[in-house]
């Protein structure tokens, strides 16, 4: 593959932009950013690239788009990024949720173009080109969204694309993903954003000064609850169905738990506190965490 | 003040231990320790301090005693240790939660004597005393309880005794404390438990393989979820009341957030979703927090 193009440079985007530039991977890197404050920033970072405000300007065929914009940005998107796409081009994203947006791109893209979309399984609470990192995907999942009649040899060249990133790339189809994701880390968010919530409604009502207090606990919260709104009310809305059951059987189990607290349930509690445990060792064990205990920053 | 008794030497218990020894604040330590394990682990720590299995072995008076124990163990514990208190000395602990065992340690100590809950906020998901640091308590709050009829002498030593030790000094009395950590602390542990839990229902139900994509989200709460089971069994019981309305006012705003999903209420979500954003903002500049992104460790 010779020629990528980078649309929307954020935090992924640059991330993307920096370790294809410093990997060799393509011969010419294209990034196509609207916002001025972060094209400026990008031209800081010394990277031999061309970068457009308007995708009209570009009149090279391109081997592999990547989309690095909110999802919600997708479909207008297509409809511009059509007039670069050829048989041998791959488009893929870096989006959250997949079942809806592979229908909705699929539909609005060029016939015979090859769409896999990818999930780097990575990020932080904040956003913009200037947190980007060449590093962001080393040793992190990266899964590639495997329907059926996919081309196999731009697969191939998708994956080895997010090898040569340090990704390790798993396959899954798109039902899988958003199923699996809401649990892992849509449903996270969410309850992170609703603990904050919560507390400043408590706050409001009580006249208490809680926040002061957070190192007990909601600090950690509400570093995630920090992340950018775009994002995650695209990752919401389009995840919709499965984060619907997920917060049910959330408030079911939350429910539980209150009748074993009011009912003062020893058994019933240390058991399930103590299960919990486990899945922390897991978690470990399979390297999604460090075995540093955290004594706040 | 000569002697203090630090009984249950774990996490908190061991770093007051190593505190006080290395401020040089008393001339005699006294340690009351029931566990083998743990006593053999201080014992490595080189502090000159008499270790006791038994209470009965003790026969100085004390001057402060502090309860580092689980919290259900408190009331068996006080009715031994009556017979070392004297009107000089101070009683305190390190419990995070106030309002019951003020009251049910008040009933059981001999009369007259000075009891002021303490409740330095710090702590980790580990515990154990090979865990603990003499500079755990350095910069973090500690909330001293000030009742009616508090002796006003024995506060300003207790106060002072914190101070020596790092920490930020604040009074509050037992409900305030309750209402205000039932929101910043013990309803945060709560829900990290409760994610955790739904997340391997989950796994049991549909057969997925989650817990290696935890890195999105998940992995932040299995880390508070893997704290100590009787700890926060005790801390759930104890503030039971505060804990079910907070539990409440927690799946209100949930239920509230998943009509927004389901309803795709772009306007509402936007707007809670960039409020919780300025929460962090506000507890980075109490410190609470630093301002440093997280990718990960």
């Amino acid at each position: 593959m010779k020629n990528i193009l980078i649309v929307g440079c954020g935090l992924i985007g640059s991330s993307v932009l920096r370790a294809v530039y410093h990997k060799k991977i393509f011969k010419n890197i294209f990034v196509l950013e609207k916002s001025k404050k972060n094209i400026s920033i990008i031209r800081k970072l010394n990277i031999r690239c061309k970068i457009f405000k308007n995708i009209k300007n570009i009149s090279t065929n391109i081997d592999l788009i990547i989309l690095c914009t909110p999802m919600s940005q997708y479909s207008s998107t297509i409809l511009k990024i059509n007039k670069l796409v050829t048989s041998k081009t791959i488009v893929t994203d870096v989006g959250s949720t997949k079942e809806l947006s592979f229908r909705d791109v699929k539909k609005k893209l060029k016939k015979n173009t090859t769409w896999i979309p990818s999930h780097p399984i990575t990020g932080s609470e904040v956003s913009g080109p200037q947190y980007g990192d060449k590093n962001l995907f080393k040793n992190k999942w990266c899964v590639l969204i495997k329907e059926r009649n996919i081309n196999k040899v731009h697969l191939s060249k998708l994956q080895s694309f997010w090898k040569k990133l340090g990704s390790k790339v798993i396959f899954m189809n798109s039902k899988q993903h958003d199923i699996i994701f809401s649990i892992t880390s849509h449903l996270p968010h969410l309850i992170a954003y609703n603990l904050v919530k919560t507390a400043t409604d408590f706050e409001t009502q009580k006249k208490y000064n809680l926040i002061k207090f957070s190192a007990g606990g909601l600090r950690d919260f509400s570093r995630i609850a920090a992340s950018n709104e775009i994002m995650w009310r695209d990752i919401f809305f389009n995840n919709k169905k499965n984060m619907i059951s997920a917060i049910d059987l959330f408030i079911r189990n939350l429910n539980s738990f209150k009748k074993d607290i009011n009912l003062k349930k020893n058994k019933q509690i240390i058991k399930k506190l103590i299960k919990t445990k486990k899945v922390r060792k897991q978690i470990i064990l399979l390297k999604q965490d460090i075995n540093k205990p955290d004594f706040g920053r």
